[in-house]
């Protein structure tokens, strides 16, 4: 197994991603090799201080970065020596297995794009967001961005897509699937909701079990939530907002500390060919490690593959 | 001023409405009337004990109860005789000058379609929520489920109708109005956002300040937040619950403290031609004081009229 992991992503890169990678060698048994994408220039002598390191990664020169704030597919196409552009070269060609990059989000997402395909029959790409539970389980809420309006055909596949991703990374047997909407009666719902809510109960390939409102979010109801990408993202960072202003104030608890995104790293993108993983641009070393693991995990259990089959089998 | 309120309404009626009329006349110089409306035989011995109701209220007799969970519409029309339709029949004859309810949230809304007229020029009414900020100060987002599909031109009314609320009820001077979206940039969101925000742009009814995410919610960004009913009403709902776990995991701090409805009491309708007001089916006597103080206020600062001005200047 080869995990590309973009060094130059990220406000704090790249000495965080150089922590993360050494967080998660100490403490896994990866048996396979990591491949740092970035100035091999910077990287070299800061990577000498971290010497477990020197024998599961390599580096990979990429004498260009895409800043935070550049315009993604500009930047994406006239920057083809930069980090991501390289990262997904490598992933593309399967010289890796798996691509992290807690860089900039619109490139990632138009690399991915470009680079790489949607499985067979997928309509559309989306990301998703963990969510703590109160009873300390935890849920998938998708899409939370990607795709701002949406078909009940889409919402359908997220379901789907994100069934998945409970099972085969979240452990969870027989994920219950919850479409988000605004009352717990079948008929509820804007029009969005009303037509995807059929869609969804006749879906063999997942366990429906209804609506789910706003304030079944953070309680245990269902595994997957699954709503448009408008509704998803306010819904996500309004999430992170809370988190960040009871930690702020000095609320502590140990719920409030699973709202951590670095705990879970970052956010895969589901419904492509290969693993890719978006991580936040304030990531730190917790974060890059908890990717790293997520990616080994996306791998491992060939999750792309058992996407691809579940989606292929049918018409 | 001659303020009705429904009894019979809410998980806790009437007692907890009888202690909130108790609470509230006895810490307001408040000078007009409270008509209590439920069934005479239920209200006539248990005010007794409240000796401070005797001069300001009087009981109007409604037989009938509306239950929290019969039809809307079947309900308000078979029972005339109920607290809600008495509340509305008073109220649209001005016998009343605003009405107050925990009752059945579907039998008032339609209590207010078929009673009452929308403001001229009002395309629909919408409710609201108010938000606790994390520098201390409060906020309006709107709508928060009436409208569960709107256009842009529904949002842009909301807009207007949320500042004058913000303006006359909450005290702030100039509001600061935003468009809930899932970015910062104008061309952000999706087809509903992204038509909405020149709307609101050019209307110079209102001080309008771009685009605020979920993030932002809770802090000091804007003073009013505009959005659809489907993600106001999931946004409105993660909120609440977010509010309920704490309190029932035990943590506790005044920042999440001001996230319990019942120091605001209930949301009006906004847009229609006299002040409604519906609480939460959970209330207390706190929520039932503070409706009452905020009908007096909407009744004191002529606020529908002021509404009905706003919009009819125009063409």
């Amino acid at each position: 197994m080869n995990i590309g992991i973009d060094m130059m992503g990220g406000d704090f890169a790249p000495l965080e991603a150089v922590k993360g990678v050494d967080l998660y060698l100490r403490n896994s048994s990866f048996a396979g090799t990591i491949s740092l994408i970035g100035d091999e220039d910077i990287l070299s002598p800061l990577i000498r201080d971290f010497p477990v390191l020197k024998d599961k990664t390599r580096i990979v020169h990429a004498p260009e970065t895409i800043g935070m704030h550049e315009h993604p597919t500009r930047a994406f196409r006239e920057k083809p020596a930069s980090s991501i552009a390289r990262g997904f070269e490598l992933l593309a060609s399967a010289t890796t297995d798996a691509f992290i990059s807690a860089g900039n989000t619109g490139a990632m997402l138009v690399g991915a794009h470009y680079s790489l395909k949607p499985l067979p029959g997928i309509f559309r790409p989306t990301i998703s967001t963990i969510i703590p539970k109160n009873n300390g389980s935890t849920g998938l809420l998708l899409d939370v961005g990607l795709n701002a309006d949406c078909k009940p055909e889409h919402l359908n596949q997220f379901a789907e897509l994100g069934s998945l991703y409970a099972r085969y990374i979240l452990g969870i047997e027989n994920p219950r699937v919850a479409l988000v909407n605004i009352g717990e009666e079948e008929e509820k719902g804007n029009l969005l909701a009303k037509a995807t809510l059929p869609l969804l109960r006749d879906n063999a390939a997942i366990n429906f079990i209804g609506n789910a409102e706003g304030r079944d979010v953070f309680i245990d109801k269902a595994d997957v939530l699954v709503c448009d990408g408008f509704t998803g993202n306010v819904m996500l960072k309004m999430t992170e907002s809370f988190y960040e202003i009871t930690r702020a104030k000095g609320i502590e608890h140990e719920f409030l500390d699973r709202f951590n995104f670095e705990h879970h790293g970052g956010t895969p993108i589901l419904g492509v060919s290969r693993p890719v993983i978006i991580g936040h641009g304030i990531s730190h070393g917790l974060a890059f490690s908890n990717m790293l693991k997520l990616a080994e995990k996306m791998v491992s259990s060939n999750l792309m593959e058992v996407m691809k089959d579940s989606f292929a089998t049918r018409d």
